[in-house]
């Protein structure tokens, strides 16, 4: 199995995401990794790799690509002038079959519409959602989706979403049946915005998924759902929010044990299962956000992942090469793959040039 | 100063509600509280109180009302059959002047609905926005605003409910220059829906706030903004969402704490400090959600709270009236107060028969 990586995208450089490579290779010994990026800095950062990786060094090989794409980059400015990019160049090798799959820690908007037009859409669907686990009570977890790609949607688009989430969980996490929910302000049918009492009715109708109804937001970490549909504005906000309330909470935890027993006590008590709960509850232990729809496999690291949480990206795109998600969503959503589209240079970068969305047996 | 507090509310019964008042009278030596609920029942959470309430049954007056809003009532329902209500007759006494603010754990929407038309708007608001303070690193403070009042909305909304909480920040809290923010999926201005990109356009142009731009998610907990708005579906789930979150990480703080030491040390060391953090990160400590843009103080206590719980909600209600709170609103919102309204039996309850909205210079 052979993954492309995009190694300008994380906000801690090149260093992290070689190292991560290096790491992911440590667990997947029939792994070979192909990094794009300027040649002379990437070859130095294999050649300051620690010892320990010495023995995965040959399982990495270098792919020049001199441009960057910056993180404040509009999509539409990485369509027109990010083709030599490490993040196109990335995309490029996943679309000519060089690598099965592809992961990078940039720009997101920029990965989206650049991955959508080297690798195509499958089943009508007209561009990504991004998707990932995050831990809930009891020791699951449940897929969001989407977590910003698609900030003003509609009806049909939340629908799509939970078909490719349910895929996602039954595939690749093995469940049987996926339970789906929809996010909103109330459990009754009378709740919430138009859109989603909409997508609720849509979803009563598909007879293909576990559909439980709504969701209210605490009903995200009760484990009450093992697949979560929200539009990309929420999805993306609720997520971060998370991110931001779990750092103020380990801090709080560390400063009332530091207050109540002395720096001492804590350092040798509390310290070690405070690190134990920073480390479930960071985002970069659950990294690896899934790009879905596309006809392909590409993954998005967290900006801020550190070399472990790089790896995490890097095995979840192994999981799913090993589980062929491209191909189960396609037939899932009962149609095959589309070879890739056009995609004009509008505002969004995602001008409707893709097929109409004839996939959905209700419209 | 006397407070009206609908006594049939919470989802832990008139108990709660009757202690709480009493743990709220204990606090405040000059106030008196008028509760609304079937007599008899009320009579006899009186005479069940602990002793040490002894001293402040006598500020305490049952006033009967013999129907209690269900919480599945739609706010429809609510006005058309709910007048002889708790929640009804509990307004009604705030609307003749009986009391000076009223106080409520029951249904949101009803409590809305119902507090419109007894109260009316002040300043061409057409409809209450909810804001309450979250807490934030460093042991701050923000004002979300809208919680869950205005599902779907515009960008003028946006605007008003910013211009609310920053008299909220201003007055009660004593702010002098609230950092008044738009909560967004990124911080450039070009990120984000078309309502919000919009209202940030607005926000720029009026000078008597200190509009600091957009935040994203993990900005509410950092302290970023003293005043955060956003609409009340991205509000209402980001608040569960925080709820839900804060409740799983004291569970495994305390799980990992037993896995590690063995639960007679957690018992001995650790509990108190999760106990002191549980209370911290409780959203019944920072309870009291105020309605406003009502010419009048409403406060809606979470269901859940407990009697501690709703005595807070009690205090943020005498805070906003010594702050004169709706004075305050209709003065910075550039007009006087606007008797009540008329409010149709429409499907949401809040058919537009409220002013134009002529307060906006930007209109």
């Amino acid at each position: 199995m052979r993954i492309a990586i995009d190694a300008m995208g994380g906000d801690q450089g090149p260093r992290a995401v070689v190292r991560g490579a290096a790491e992911a290779l440590c667990a997947h010994p029939s792994l070979s990794i192909r990094l794009f990026g300027p040649q002379v800095r990437l070859e130095e950062e294999l050649s300051s790799l620690p010892r320990r990786y010495g023995a995965v060094r040959e399982r990495m090989s270098v792919h020049h690509a001199g441009e960057v794409i910056a993180q404040s980059a509009r999509p539409s400015q990485a369509l027109r002038t990010g083709g030599s990019s490490s993040l196109a160049r990335m995309l490029d090798d996943v679309a000519a079959g060089q690598a099965d799959a592809g992961v990078s820690a940039g720009n997101t908007g920029a990965l989206m519409a650049l991955s959508r037009r080297a690798l195509g859409m499958v089943a009508g669907i007209p561009r990504p959602a991004i998707t990932t686990a995050i831990p809930t009570r009891g020791g699951g977890r449940c897929y969001m989706i989407d977590l910003g790609a698609n900030i003003e949607t509609t009806a049909e688009r939340l629908v799509d979403f939970a078909r490719m989430a349910d895929v996602m969980a039954r595939h690749v996490d093995g469940l049987e049946h996926p339970r789906v929910a929809l996010l909103n302000v109330g459990v009754e049918a009378t709740k919430g915005p138009a859109m989603v009492r909409e997508a609720d009715e849509r979803l009563r109708r598909l007879s293909s998924l576990n559909y439980i109804g709504f969701v209210e937001g605490d009903g995200l970490f009760n484990g009450d759902a093992d697949v979560v549909v929200c539009d990309g504005f929420v999805g993306n906000i609720v997520l971060k929010s998370s991110e931001g309330l779990a750092r103020m909470l380990v801090e709080r935890f560390q400063t009332t044990f530091a207050a109540h027993w002395g720096s001492r006590l804590v350092t040798l008590l509390a310290r070690p299962a405070l690190l134990r709960i920073k480390r479930q509850l960071d985002p970069v232990r659950y990294n690896g956000a899934s790009l879905l729809g596309l006809a392909g496999i590409v993954v998005k690291s967290h900006g801020r992942a550190d070399a472990q949480g790089f790896a995490f990206a890097v095995s979840r795109a192994v999981q799913e090469v090993r589980r062929d998600l491209p191909s189960r969503l396609a037939q899932a959503l009962g149609q095959s793959a589309i070879p890739s589209v056009a995609c004009g240079p509008g505002d969004s970068g995602f001008s409707a040039r893709s097929r109409p969305d004839d996939f959905n047996p209700e419209r």
